[in-house]
């Protein structure tokens, strides 16, 4: 059998839904009223078909939109956009690999190798699902995401690739700057998931708070502010060495709140695609 | 798109796993010391392969074999070996169908057409996993499952299909009374899976206790003997109306007895699978 790259990105997205605590998020103990677990489970269920297209050589792009599409229709939310968004260009590069492990040298290949036919892929992607974007900046409406396939004339017309159009739109976005930075984030979180003694969903729990502290989520400052996001992380660092039971309590706090981390969710995601890649188990 | 019954299989897995209580069972909520909620997220992951096969119309017994192989490599463990050998031929019978709906003169047709290398892979199949049987009837060691591989060419000298292989072994089996029933069981589960307003997870924990009224465990009775599975049984009809709490209660208790009724899991996983077929959403 080769290497499972597919695979290991749908259950990248299963094992960073079960984790838990993960303070504002789904997990295996917590429902948000309007997003149930079941509709991640049924969205990372949905969303193979774009990993098997991304594994099998297809344009990132065309990959990209299938995840979403697949992901949208089972889950009938946007339950994982970001992290199909940071999986797909991953499972592109491990399938370059002879051994399926993922390196930061062949995602860098990916993304630079993106063209303006990935960016027409990702905006029509925006049309299956409803996503949390700000305005974009006054000189750049026809760019606008929320305009979908609308807006490909554009982007053609400036020759804006993939890579481009993603950290063009929101440079401070935690998955924008995993796609600016070579994904620094998600190999660095990566190998704090492959060590340790501890069972893999509490790693992933830490793991989750580290990157949380470190940087303010994007999804949350879209939707409460950045203040707000700011006050969640320096939370989170205060609670580096906390007990479970009051990280516990903080996550229930959190839902109560509406307050979700989810653009740090998708980074874990995207960590545990790696970690997987190179033999970590579950 | 066609219609996803690879898909639909894998998130019948992954549903039944996720739905909580199931006395006995891991849950969302229940691990067993050894076997573990994400031990099964890993078989259902790693069963896809098997399921793309059986859709694409290849073999059920190589289908069947590519199931347990993939289930085996991610979950090491025996994870859902009975719930792959109900939901191998109904993707099968799904694939024929022009909508995806599974019907049971469609999963009859599968199973009447299963020939003697359909068996082969059943048989090759065990040789990646560890599955309680118990010894076969004295005229029958040469076709032993647990001799794998090597009962072959047994196989091939008394011409025994697959289905028939099947529901030799084990008769009162309540997987194997399945394939010999037309799946009754499933069919019907699968319609009280369609019906009431209450959300799906409580509506598959409900059939589940039902089932299992109905029905000795078959995974119980191999374990722990007829008069234990009996008991079970028993209790679990007595509960039929109880509040959550209580079933709660039972299902800490047994699985802390280490009793593990995994057959009629296996049932309510092929049930969500038809209901799915036919339009049940998450």
């Amino acid at each position: 059998m080769t290497h499972d790259a597919a695979g290991d990105a749908q259950l990248a997205l299963l094992l960073e839904l079960a984790a838990t605590p993960k303070p504002g998020n789904v997990d295996r103990e917590r429902d948000h009223p309007d997003l149930r677990f079941e509709q991640f489970l049924a969205g990372a269920v949905g969303a193979r078909r774009g990993f098997d297209a991304a594994a099998a050589g297809a344009p990132v792009g065309d990959a990209f939109e299938t995840a979403v599409a697949g992901m949208a229709a089972r889950a009938r939310d946007n339950t994982q956009f970001g992290a199909l968004l940071l999986l797909v260009p991953l499972v592109a590069a491990a399938a370059t690999g002879d051994d399926g492990e993922v390196t930061p040298a062949a995602v860098a290949d990916v993304i630079d190798a993106t063209t303006v036919e990935d960016a027409a892929g990702f905006y029509r992607a925006f049309e299956h699902v409803d996503v949390r974007v700000g305005a974009p900046p006054d000189d750049c409406d026809a760019l606008d995401v929320r305009r979908g396939r609308d807006a490909i004339p554009a982007l053609r017309s400036r020759e804006l690739t993939l890579a481009e159009a993603v950290t063009a739109g929101a440079p401070t976005d935690g998955v924008a700057r995993e796609w600016a930075d070579g994904f620094e984030r998600t190999f660095d979180a990566a190998e704090a998931l492959r060590t340790g003694t501890a069972p893999l969903p509490e790693r992933v729990s830490r793991t989750f708070l580290r990157l949380l502290a470190a940087d303010p989520d994007g999804l949350v400052a879209a939707r409460h502010g950045d203040a707000v996001a700011e006050r969640v992380s320096d939370r989170a660092a205060a609670l580096a060495d906390a007990d479970r039971s009051v990280i516990d309590a903080w996550a229930d706090d959190l839902v109560d709140a509406g307050i979700n981390p989810g653009t740090t969710a998708d980074v874990v995601a995207a960590a545990l695609f790696v970690a997987l890649s190179r033999g970590v188990r579950e």
